[in-house]
């Protein structure tokens, strides 16, 4: 059953719309209709955006970060520094630790975490890559893996296959997240703070 | 400061798809990441959509409505009663409408609600072309309003508007939505639910 009565062109709209992560059916139905509203100020400038971005935009064949050109403007920085790299599992995560300016060094893109449910085997991960950019004068390799079991069983997998060289291998710190309230977390991470627990 | 470090395509994108309805900047980060990510089967397609659909949705020059034709399908409709006309202020209300199918008549859609503080004045509204319809032999207009103060005040300003005609005037009733709890519902709703009871 078709959910509008305004042809087919806003089915189809509605439908991609409701593909967004974000959009469920109810809200898709609503961003088209915000959309087709604002013709000029929304609906053109925004499909405009899109083909400039489909046109613009390539994965970095060095690390796998998505930018405007290939190296990518990290990996070609002179100012970051290429003896150490932070492994993280996808783009959104390499421009969360952008945002938080924690790190100066270079990045290595996975493209997803292993999950032998979704069948994501290392081999449709950006993985050998990576083996390769360490043998070539890496000093330490940052596993910024989500907190997941996926991600974690990708960290632990990194681990072994990284075990044969002599680079030093890092992970993120687990514990109590800022403004976190410790009622409201869950036992892993409060056992994890309490190991870890520094003196003041 | 730029939230991302990819150039200023992927910033456009973000800033366009934050301005649609239920997506904020962090969810349009990830709705811009997908698209990238899924560039055939996503971005292209819906850049494709909204071009195809900027092309062929008119507002209807009769009701208001949003359809490939103008008059639209619903007011071409000679099995849907012109006698009766519905009125509701938005066009996603004339959707849920049809979703229900609740109505056979014609629609009549305001484009918003009257709000003093907006500056939303009956002018700016569909407004002078309903009285010219409903003059038209017209029998019964729904007031089909939201149940907010801009839509009371809506309603009871074309309730007046109609009173020099003939025409019958009604509005939806108000009580307990089906599946509602009485214990979550305000005090309004379940004032009306109380002096509306129907006898078993």
């Amino acid at each position: 059953m078709p959910s509008v009565q305004a042809g087919p062109e806003i089915e189809r709209l509605i439908q991609l719309l409701s593909k967004l992560p974000g959009l469920g059916p109810r809200s898709a139905r609503r961003a088209a209709l915000a959309l087709l509203k604002k013709r000029e100020q929304l609906l053109e400038p925004l499909g405009t955006a899109m083909r400039d971005a489909a046109a613009a935009i390539k994965t970095c064949e060095v690390c796998g970060n998505l930018d405007t050109s290939s190296p990518c403007s990290l990996c070609n920085d002179p100012r970051r520094d290429a003896h150490v790299l932070c492994v993280v599992e996808d783009v959104a995560d390499l421009w969360a630790l952008e945002r938080a300016s924690v790190f100066r060094g270079k990045y290595h893109v996975l493209g997803g975490a292993l999950s032998a449910l979704d069948g994501i085997t290392p081999e449709k991960l950006n993985m050998a890559p990576l083996i390769a950019r360490v043998r070539d004068g890496v000093e330490e390799v940052i596993l910024a893996m989500n907190a997941t079991v996926e991600g974690q069983t990708t960290a632990h997998y990194l681990m072994d296959a990284l075990a044969a060289s002599t680079v030093k291998v890092t992970r993120l710190a687990h514990g109590v997240p800022v403004g976190g309230e410790l009622d409201y977390l869950d036992e892993g991470t409060l056992s994890h703070a309490f190991k870890a627990r520094r003196s003041l």
